[in-house]
């Protein structure tokens, strides 16, 4: 990052065509009314407001040959977020990406690792997100960003997808993954073949969070070196405690492991980029107020709130 | 258990007059309606499903002499289900009984421990259901399991009860707690004066659930040897969770506490066995499908299913 | 404590004006009628129940000079339970105090320490309560008790706060925190310049409850001689177990947390002391049952009753 004082770049993405619930488009306002600004604020940072992805909304958006739905809607707004992202990664901010659904991460990802090569990726999940066409049964992008970024699926495949034949891939041994509790089967052996380090929830409990995150920032991090970008869908957490998303699974994080794992990337020193995604106001309203609000607190602890 | 592929026997053991409250013999169609047998097939095994264990509601069945209620009715069906145990057992099955009240317990690992003398067992309760008809204030068989299979109640004494007499002793090092948090002032003595190992919540606590699994099977399975019966009170988590049961106590395993357990004895490989019991589905209707739900899911993991 | 068989001195100390919500003077009420006497007396204490502490609500209470909300009122009433505290103490009887508002524990520690001069403090809360004067933005003297303990509030300028010039001073190596999670800017200060060790909900996340109270003791108690006070905030607890209360706070301690925290407490067997605070039997009705039992529990398990 560049000198003091620091800033923090926010990039309202709200692409909600990586899955088919609507609603999670509107993730970047609920955020930004629930107060995410002035909280950044009040921990000592400055705020450049990015405003949100504009994007077209292409009619007659066909499934690719290998079956991702909605491809050239959602390449058009990934290279729109790519380049916004490559822009204020450049001029040295923390960038934050509010999606949307977990697709966003093709955009802000690739954009980082272009500005940030040693980067690392925590990318915490209730699903891996790893598929890739031919793995994936729903053919939902947001199923599939891991996939785009370590090239598992051939973009030049993909109608909209041109702009990462030149963007770096994601290296198996620059992601790790916490909170991990629903796989697919294709999926399942990517993890395998590839060597990919994965905390599940069985690994949270064996270990606890305080254990598990010393290794994961250990195995991704060893050096202490490498700029870190954290990856949170909001679907890791408990669905008792952040239910409004579109696909919760039983058994997640709690609040306070949530938080934990924030405050944990955000002691390092070295948490440069995140993405906050999947909070969908419109599933289970009475819950909004409280996703939102846990939303906004986990950025606040990646930033460097802290109790003490 | 014999060559690949792997069998699980399923026997319905709906027994439900080890205590007062109706609807926990409705245990076992509930697990079935809630997909619990294909989820089996899908990690691997085949099923053989034995059905349901009949027997006769005796008329007059008055109490014991030592006060244990309906003697000869839950006698009965414990020797019929024992006798259907031990013919799965022998043919070298998995055996999974699902109850019905905890009382089953008599009649499948009496037949287990005969048909695999060197077992251990894993209980995992918030009771310790070891009274004998003297400790006993209600009289309820479903406290007494542990009692009947250690002989401390002299089962010739109890009408209903004599097939037991045969039956090898399950010794005090071969069980072991975890979850307890309601236990009756003889029952401490037992587990005192008997000298037997068990985890309460507050060992939970204090070590972490991997700890904990980790000492409790170095104790009943120190040389990894023995075959392991897996014996789940579903009230042994926490009744947010799993609230449709007959007798529920604050403070219980988590989700992620109890699918962490049963995974864990599943990666031994010597699980051989379990009963799953106290499922209740017309005990808060509302909360049935959740508490069925999270029972076939703990089978599962039991089973061998992983996240990864 | 003096010769067997040992007494548990309560005190009732509904005082409500440390803070603006009416309600919290009905706690000790309220426990009684949860029946904490009687769960005391099967743990094997006598009891002696010094009935409720009576004071005046003194008419035009204006704050201090510095700002403290009805000082008179509060200082009087502490006084009184300064008195009563302070001869129970030198009777040699377990002291509980049964709060009332956390303002309680200035009259309740001022007189243990002058009996107890080693004693030791463990504040299980929220919140820091070390605010004074200068710090406090809200004036409520619940958010001051370890400020007057201290003597970082000069109780020489608070009308009715005159009686704290010849008490012992609290030492900020005798207290130690488990809970925190809502600190002002100035009780922060105040704990790092002061050294004082806390164990915020990080902390607790990161080692475990378990390491956590190994630590706290390791601290406050390194050669296990100095008597005990647990000065135990219902507030600590998470909202969702415990919402009868007048400050909650997201991501408190779980049940199981705060059991075990009290019955590690007890197992020191040093345990002299206690305070139990902030049940307001008036907010959130429905679940005043609920917070009522949880406190009556807290306060067993402090004075010994365990599980196994
Ligand atoms: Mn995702
Ligand atoms: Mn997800
Ligand atoms: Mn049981
Ligand atoms: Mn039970
Ligand atoms: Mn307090
Ligand atoms: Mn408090």
């Amino acid at each position: 990052l560049g000198p003091e004082p620091q800033t923090v770049s926010i990039i309202g993405a709200g692409i909600a065509e990586g899955q088919p619930k609507p609603g999670v488009e509107k993730g970047p306002q609920a955020m930004r009314d629930a107060g995410v600004i002035d909280r950044i604020k009040e921990i000592g940072w400055q705020v450049n407001d990015c405003g949100d992805v504009h994007y077209e909304h292409v009619a007659d958006d066909t499934p690719s040959q290998g079956g991702a739905k909605k491809p050239r809607t959602v390449g058009n707004a990934s290279r729109i977020l790519h380049e916004t992202a490559l822009r204020e990664a450049r001029a040295k901010r923390f960038v934050l990406t509010i999606g949307g659904d977990h697709c966003i991460a093709i955009g802000s990802i690739s954009a980082l690792l272009t500005a940030r090569p040693d980067m690392c990726v925590i990318w915490v999940d209730a699903h891996a997100d790893i598929n890739n066409e031919d793995t994936s049964t729903s053919g939902n992008i947001h199923g599939m960003p891991v996939g785009f970024l370590m090239k598992l699926v051939n973009s030049e495949n993909v109608p909209g997808f041109g702009f990462l034949k030149d963007t770096p891939t994601l290296k198996p041994d620059r992601i790790v993954y916490v909170g991990l509790r629903d796989i697919d089967a294709g999926e399942r052996m990517a993890l395998k073949q590839l060597g990919i380090l994965a905390f599940d929830m069985h690994a949270v409990d064996k270990f606890g969070i305080g254990k598990v995150m010393e290794m994961a920032l250990d195995h991704v991090n060893p050096y202490k070196k490498r700029p870190i970008h954290l990856s949170f869908d909001i679907d890791a957490m408990d669905p008792t405690l952040a239910p409004s998303t579109g696909t919760p699974v039983l058994g997640g994080l709690t609040f306070r492991e949530s938080a934990f794992l924030c405050e944990t990337v955000a002691e390092t020193g070295m948490c440069t980029s995140m993405d906050i995604v999947e909070v969908n106001p419109t599933i289970d309203p009475d819950a909004a107020y409280q996703t939102v609000s846990i939303g906004s607190r986990l950025v606040a602890c990646a930033l460097g709130e802290t109790i003490l």
